[in-house]
């Protein structure tokens, strides 16, 4: 007996069906090994089909090895198939869905008051789509097959360009290496230096971003957070016993404080990383945004041996491009390349080609002025509504760069029950604590993004921190 | 003595030359902490230039730490600094040109049998550009922010209904995790895996990609390849001792040797992964194309708990794209999204995006089917041109599928020097015996990619083959 129900008005084909009820059928075992198939025409007559369907329906099954011919004279069920009940033990757990990553600062109803975006329904995407359009207008064969790890030579020629012109940085454009993002590039430089068979300790600064130590330890290293102050960190306040491989600093504008390391302190983290014989690894989130002078000096330019320079596209364009550079000194080149290798071989090229025109043709340079105009002028309205709200009872920090400042409450304490009622009304705030090991040192302050948010937005969400912190005043002793 | 040298024909501003003397003069110890500099005014009268020329230099060198004031009234260099003479021993090593990767197949002089690759010069970049344009046009300031690590929700669910309606392949679209290509995902997954207390052992076919145990030893995997053969992987010949965190396999189409895993074999894999409490990753690299029959089932359909399965668009459309995917058991999922949280955040959007469009749109089937009827007529091409020459004294392997397939000459050897000899006459050809940690039993096997190289190329070196193998005839032994 050999009974095949086929559906003539199902969206699979009919060779198809056949093919899935004779495989249901044989792993089920109620075709067992050795059993003989009808020839593929008798078949055909029985199901009143063409026996083209029949045949292919074969084919498939023999592609697959569920079919064998025995002495060539007709179709057998191969030997040793047996059924495979699904282990269902393990699939109970699934489908809980899995939580979206928060974006927040893109609910119209909260003011949100989040870091780290720049304003992207600023982004050039014009601009962008015509420098993409004359990519594909220009794009060879060898242009879509496998990329060198560390990059198009055009983009690194861009960025070298780019950084000496705009940010008096000199570089070799065979030391850039593009990442995806600086996650990917603290990850490589991780991986780097502790493959080198130096320790594995790693400096940190602390407050800092949350993922940074996270990205360290998942690539081996063991993180020693540095309390640091306005002035950045200090090299001093490191216990002796410590030799790091590298140590990670934001010297241009720490996050979150938003400080500037002094250009002692940059002196003597120097002098450390020559006497312990380590990195120093440079990230330089946003630099490109500084209001009242031009850009800082970065750190790499006083040891082009000791510091590896990390820029991103992040800020500067938008964070979807997943874009940012190493500068690598030399002796690190060859394998920080591998290690790009065997991460992802490369960044995605047409995007890399797009980003050099995009530089090339100074549209880069004048979406940055365009942008750092705009972020000057959100950075006066909230420092004014600051100031008409609270005069000289706040203190205002890391004021003078990035998309982001800070603001010391003295006596305040923004706990997690304070934020939650902020919350509540509508504000969402960030502590600096969140972003420490040491929460008691920063429970009066609060980072402020500036990027995203409209100035009526700003403005208002300030009037409700007053309005609130003026009932409730001082610690969160009312709760 | 305050001398400083201005370049009024210098591309520099007057303010950064100013700025820059200064700075080298502290930092070379000219001027000395405590030193106190001119007033702006005096020094813009002695250097002939606006006096915000000068305050511009003097407020960037404030800012950088340079300069501080004392008692209100003058501004003094800082004290602490010192000369820092520049590390020259580390960059001597330098600037060795980084050699750039090997992107052979596009020397139009050579003849390159190189596989893997597609051929990019029927990439459909009218329609890509179409679907960017509209991506653009309907883009919302959110898709530039940063996004989920899993991927864009638009995109897996595009892949979920492909897979379900081209490759009869079911799964929810929540298991769906886009990575930044095969190597990314490899990587992912060997560290998903052994991160969840498996054991740090491998299974690998032998012979394999070369790539694949490098990025499974980089994290923290230990490589036991497994002698195969047309069958593909029995895991009745892996040690009884073992006990793998997983198997990685490429059932559809065996690289390099280009067999299918027999249905036997399969259930078999099945079984020992259930017994092993361990996962298979099923790498199902090109099973699109496939010519005689329908792509075979996946691995995966036996059991969606044991299989990871990767498929990736490298190979259907390009390499330089970066763009793969994983399905993952559900008992995976939250920590395989954290893992690439970690490792870049998430692919590049806007690419995602466009390729959700390019497959809904039905581009992509429709760029598959045009693709395939290609590949078919260039491995007729090829086969024939083997016949012609070799008739019934080579075997044919793994032709069912792919862009590739392996042709072994009964008594050759292909050594380095027969290569060499070869490279030297035109023709590039790739050996199976380098992708093999069992060199001996595949000397005399060669892979042809026939995915990139037209017919007349094809016809041509295949002629070339001949001629050498005439002239010297059997193993390497004229040398």
């Amino acid at each position: 007996m050999f009974f095949i129900g086929i559906d003539r008005k199902s969206a699979q084909s009919l060779s198809h069906q056949i093919y899935s009820e004779i495989r249901e059928k044989i792993l089920q075992g109620q075709l067992k090994g050795g059993h003989r198939l009808p020839a593929s025409r008798t078949l055909s007559e029985e199901l009143r089909v063409s026996r083209n369907v029949v045949v292919s329906a074969y084919d498939q099954l023999y592609a697959e090895g569920y079919l064998e011919t025995k002495q060539g004279d007709g179709s057998f069920v191969a030997e040793g198939l047996h059924s495979l009940p699904e282990n269902k033990d393990l699939l109970t757990p699934l489908l809980a869905p899995i939580p979206p990553m928060t974006l927040s600062g893109f609910d119209s109803s909260l003011i949100d008051f989040r870091s780290g975006l720049p304003d992207l329904n600023l982004f050039p995407a014009k601009q962008w789509l015509g420098h993409y359009r004359a990519v594909l207008d220009h794009l060879k064969a060898v242009d879509l097959a496998y990329g060198p790890p560390e990059g198009r030579w055009e983009l690194r020629q861009s960025i070298a360009e780019y950084l000496k012109s705009a940010r008096g940085l000199q570089c070799d454009p065979r030391q850039i290496l593009i990442t995806s993002g600086t996650t990917q590039a603290i990850s490589l430089v991780t991986k780097l230096i502790l493959s080198s068979g130096k320790k594995q300790d790693v400096i940190l600064e602390d407050p800092i971003t949350g993922d940074i130590s996270r990205i360290i330890e998942l690539n081996g290293g063991v993180c020693h957070p540095i309390p640091i102050n306005q002035k950045g960190l200090d090299v001093r306040d490191i216990s002796e016993d410590l030799s790091p491989g590298f140590c990670y600093v934001t010297p241009s504008h720490q996050y979150p404080l938003g400080g500037t390391l002094s250009i002692t302190r940059r002196i003597r983290l120097i002098e450390y990383a020559r006497l312990k014989d380590c990195f120093i690894l440079e990230d330089d989130y946003d630099s490109e945004f500084r209001y009242d002078v031009q850009p800082l000096q970065p750190l790499y330019e006083l040891d082009k041996n000791r510091v590896i320079y990390c820029g991103t596209f992040s800020k500067t364009l938008c964070p979807a491009l997943r874009t940012a550079y190493l500068i690598l000194p030399p002796a690190l080149l060859e394998t920080a390349r591998r290690l790009k290798w065997y991460a992802d071989l490369h960044n995605a090229t047409l995007d890399q080609l797009v980003l050099s025109r995009f530089i090339d043709s100074g549209d880069y340079i004048r979406h940055i002025g365009k942008m750092k105009k705009r972020y000057k002028s959100r950075r006066s309205i909230l420092l004014n509504a600051l100031s008409l709200h609270f005069a000289d009872s706040i203190e205002i920090l890391g004021a003078a760069a990035g998309l982001h400042l800070c603001v010391r409450f003295p006596g305040q304490i923004f706990d997690r029950q304070t934020i939650l009622e902020l919350k509540i009304k509508g504000l969402i705030l960030y502590p600096v604590a969140i972003h420490s090991q040491f929460p008691d040192q920063y429970e009066d302050t609060l980072i402020f993004g500036y990027g995203i948010l409209s100035s009526h937005k700003m403005e208002k969400g300030i009037m409700i921190l007053k309005e609130y912190l003026l009932k409730f005043p001082g610690s969160s002793s009312h709760k």
